[in-house]
């Protein structure tokens, strides 16, 4: 079974808004094991969105529009079926009496303009709404399939669960299940992780492929399985995943749903800790990722964003002497920022960031980046370089301070 | 001039990420005045990414690929574009030499596999990079033109805006001028600021539109202005800026490439003084985004992330009682906070942030928040209702505390 998404808004093309929805129709497809290789955006025009249509049935069995099914002049996909698949639209009166309905219980009438909502085009069912007024559809043609559902996402994502999968699945028959799974590695480069691996492609079996995908200093492995079955498909991911474990070892933060963050935040839990944070060129990137984990204020202390380095001495009490004689970005300065915030914040585990971020030099190059966690079973001090501008400067810095703090929570477990 | 986006990787089409790159370019695109018909999505596969480009041809006067440049086997767009164009690939010696120079430096060999990233169809100009180590490309080809650039948002937006518009609107030659320019506002809804406008459309004369697109607690107003020369469209745009602020007042931050934090940056410049945060539900978000303005060393001296109470007293000197009797999200303690955190980091102004971003209620509902800024010229505290969940609430919550130093800037100004 294969399908292909067609987005329909001027406003994706203008890049007023973006895309979301294709990406959500794309993760459902995927977990139901339904093949999708083109995704399209197509502006609020007939003979486009028609044009779309039609080369979509061409190359899969089905094609799953979103967008244009509103009740003003400029959504025009239920004419865009209607003139791909060359049937008349009709006008269904018991989606116009429903439409009059629902506006009479709102106590307003209806517009006229809504009841452009009440056309369908000939032979074609009728998914029903949970909210709005778009109707959805579902067109059979010559063996293949059309379905549209509203833009507006809450609606579009309703009905994609509520009827679309479903009618795709049926249809699929259950001949071939396909899953991926992620598996997330953190202080390794793509390419590095990609040679590492490279040996086990034979051992992974028929059906199992990899794919690497580097962002924010991690890389995300994706291992996809294709089998007869869910019991096969999970069992030939379950093998994959160890495999690349056993390779990659610590390099591997998790898999599936978890992120950096969501592990330090398990692992500090499983310990009892609190963690704190004396950030200077990550300058309060590091604690926003830290608090974007719910229920962080269990195990997060807070931080002292010390830019300056009056901040570093005044509130974190580094030593003057200390700073002058190597520098703000150095491992002693560094040692001195955790320590600081952990007497300051009173936690168990401390991590600091110094770093050049640009464009100026501060006596170290550009890219430097030095880290340091102190906590109750000692020290370790990182140096790394790191490349880009400013902004990816000081991403990679959060990712590494992250990945330090959870290589260190696993040496004091060893 | 009308162009096709073609984004590329198997991720986008499992939906294990979202299309922000399309967006991106789109927005550039209409920005630049080039007419954008169509974007499309394909994975990690030759043979589909050149049907992509073939077809994008037969519509357009050029196509935009992003992503598939990387050195892994995935990385395929260098040969599909080879495919499509019935060219073959060539190594380039230079590129090569640049590739491995960039490694050296960074004190490590270059993966053998990373030189593919040398590979050029032949015939092909090279985008040098910035970042990164993929080279983007300029193919020509009978009369139209391939484009490809990285994937990685950072590296692509460089090369977009470096190589890729400029290189369009070369070609796109000189006969009719579009500009637009964007007056960002904050403070007032989206629908307020459309709502104000509504009288002035009238007046903002022929071949000017107006376009209202609201993110993360600004609202943006997009003037589009045509007309046969530069000079005429300058003319054009400035006076219907002019109107905009007029009708808004101080609810204009700016226009063009400002941002909210970059006209705190140059008010705070102008009057020789320093700022410092204390940030509870933001968690480091706003000094964050306050160090990403070049340059922020200079007026931006640090933060305290007091997330728990703890800090709040041992670090800010939050008093105590002050806390038990108005609980942490009240204008007692964001002042407090204010207070203390100007002292603590010796900065001119402080501003504080507390709130509640949810899921759990704490004394007051998800989404309040009160924000405080003690300056030279006396205090301001603010609360404010947010909507939205805990990552939105925090980013919103951010841009209010950004634009109450405005305003308080402003104010000591008048």
């Amino acid at each position: 079974m294969r399908a292909e998404v067609v987005a329909v808004g001027t406003e994706l093309l203008l890049g007023d808004i973006i895309n979301t929805n294709a990406a959500m129709i794309a993760r459902a497809l995927a977990d139901a094991g339904v093949d999708c290789r083109r995704q399209v955006v197509v502006g609020d025009n007939p003979e486009r969105i028609a044009a779309a249509i039609t080369e979509g049935l061409d190359r899969a069995d089905a094609v799953i529009l979103t967008g244009g099914l509103g009740p003003t002049q400029d959504d025009v996909t239920r004419e865009a079926i209607a003139t791909a698949l060359g049937r008349p639209l009709r006008r269904s009166s018991e989606i116009e009496q429903s439409l009059r309905e629902q506006f009479g219980s709102l106590g307003r009438p209806m517009p006229e303009m809504n009841v452009r909502q009440a056309d369908v085009p000939e032979g074609a069912r009728v998914i029903d709404r949970t909210f709005g007024t778009a109707p959805g559809l579902i067109v059979e043609h010559e063996g293949r399939v059309v379905y549209a559902i509203p833009g507006v996402p809450s609606e579009m994502r309703d009905m994609l669960a509520r009827a679309v999968i479903p009618d795709l699945l049926a249809r699929a028959g259950g001949d071939v299940v396909i899953r991926s799974r992620i598996v997330r590695v953190a202080g390794v480069g793509e390419s590095s992780v990609a040679t590492s691996l490279a040996p086990i492609w034979d051992s992974l079996g028929d059906g199992v492929t990899m794919a690497f995908l580097a962002a924010g200093g991690e890389v995300r492995v994706r291992l996809t399985a294709k089998a007869q079955s869910e019991g096969d498909v999970d069992e030939r991911l379950g093998a994959a995943e160890s495999a690349v474990r056993e390779t990659l070892g610590r390099a591997v933060v998790g898999s599936g749903d978890v992120t950096l963050e969501s592990v330090v935040a398990e692992m500090l839990l499983a310990r009892g800790w609190t963690l704190g944070c004396a950030e200077s060129v990550t300058g309060g990137l590091l604690s926003s990722r830290l608090v974007s984990v719910p229920g962080a204020s269990r195990w997060f202390c807070g931080a002292v964003v010390a830019y300056g380095s009056e901040v570093k001495e005044a509130v974190l009490g580094v030593a003057n002497p200390v700073l002058a004689e190597n520098g703000p970005v150095s491992a002693p300065v560094a040692l001195a920022m955790a320590e600081g915030a952990r007497a300051r914040l009173a936690c168990d585990v401390a991590v600091a960031v110094t770093g050049v971020a640009g464009p100026q030099e501060q006596g170290r190059p550009v890219g430097t980046v030095v880290i340091a966690v102190v906590g109750p079973a000692g020290s370790i001090v990182r140096e790394i370089r790191v490349p880009g501008d400013r902004s990816m400067i000081r991403t990679l810095a959060t990712t590494a301070a992250l990945n330090l703090v959870r290589l260190s929570l696993l040496e004091e477990e060893s």
